[in-house]
């Protein structure tokens, strides 16, 4: 980060814990995704949905390297930093393989909005760079309107299919719920940063009711645009 | 291309259609590479190894972008031109499939240098435009270094483990070899592109001899470079 920023943030040992935490979490969760949309790829009808799925794999392990070098520069390891949640989000997508072509692009889809949306609610709370650095990490890799497309042709397709991807849509919201709770709760210094500090504002219950309210409507509209009851 | 580069060899139907040929294998190649590193970094014993491969496979991926804007340019459709390439290299690769992390290891390596030195040699055959763009799509994705670090320390650590890497090396180089003759065979472009043209000059059996010799060589200094004998 640049020497000319004086971060007072970074003074509170617990407030760095707190973003080599996050920034360990978001890189993990990249090379996670980036994983599962590779092993996606290759259930692709085509060559062009094969490679249009392969481009957002690709987009997403390219944000890991910057987050990297954030995390060297903090000082910390960033295999380390990244190592507490590799059980968490193995577990979500353990809990939410995809069985087939259409339900492996709601999850692309559907999980990429929610991980975004919460770490975009978490940034708010930062300091302006580490929030420029994780706003960056989570631009949209460009392909939403492909997986739109497909959902909604094979919706009008088979009206059936609809049913079952709006139910796989509810469980996707479930598990990463379920998830993203547990990571807070297992992670002190991210649970201290939502609480504040002397020179941050902290979350406090009403807020941390609205974030979810806000969370719940974005997937809502995700899961409409896709042509799926929410 | 640029419009400045007068290309006589284009105006040879044969010559474009051997062209189209060989960029659609390269870039199925690539997808097709992506693709099996992607898996193989599930396999990683840890998160340094699992990013070096991914890395590796994110690198490959890259290079099918501009090899499909070149199909474009050429008039051809970049997904039929890679079409005819699937069966072959998904075989390869069904049949070469890596038991553990080292056998994932030594492919990533072996296969990507004898599918580079192969490309490369046919490459000496194209104008100066289609080459370039060839000799790019192959550059090396530096971790080769990764691969031969782990590689060398997991045979001092079982020595056993050398005899049958050795073997699974000749296994990849046999099966490179099948897959490779089928395609010259089943593509006639690529036949005739071998056997010259009025402004090209062919390859004669005592070149394409020495071409495989060139080819085994590498193959077998790069096993060396691994510990393993060839």
């Amino acid at each position: 980060m640049p020497a000319s920023t004086p971060l007072v943030a970074f003074d509170d040992p617990q407030y760095r814990e707190a973003v080599v935490d996050l920034l360990g979490a978001i890189a993990y969760g990249e090379i996670s995704a980036f994983e599962r949309l590779a092993e996606d790829s290759r259930m692709a009808p085509n060559l062009e949905d094969k490679v249009a799925i392969a481009t957002m794999a690709a987009a997403e392990f390219a944000h890991v390297a910057p987050l990297n070098e954030r995390l060297t520069a903090l000082g910390a390891d960033p295999f380390q930093a990244m190592a507490p949640f590799q059980g968490p989000i193995d577990r979500f997508h353990e809990y939410t393989a995809p069985d087939d072509w259409y339900e492996s692009l709601i999850k692309a889809y559907v999980g990429d909005g929610l991980a975004n949306d919460f770490y975009r609610e978490i940034a708010a709370y930062l300091d302006a760079d580490t929030r420029d650095l994780i706003l960056a990490s989570l631009e949209d890799s460009g392909h939403a309107a492909f997986v739109v497309d497909r959902v909604r042709a094979a919706i009008a397709a088979d009206h059936r299919l609809g049913g079952r991807l709006a139910l796989w849509g509810r469980r996707l919201m479930g598990e990463a719920l379920t998830q993203a709770q547990r990571v807070i709760v297992d992670r002190d210094a991210l649970s201290a940063l939502l609480a504040g500090g002397v020179d941050r504002p902290g979350i406090d219950l009403a807020s941390i009711s609205r974030m979810f309210t806000r969370i719940t409507e974005r997937h809502a509209e995700r899961m409409t645009e896709l042509g799926l009851a929410s």
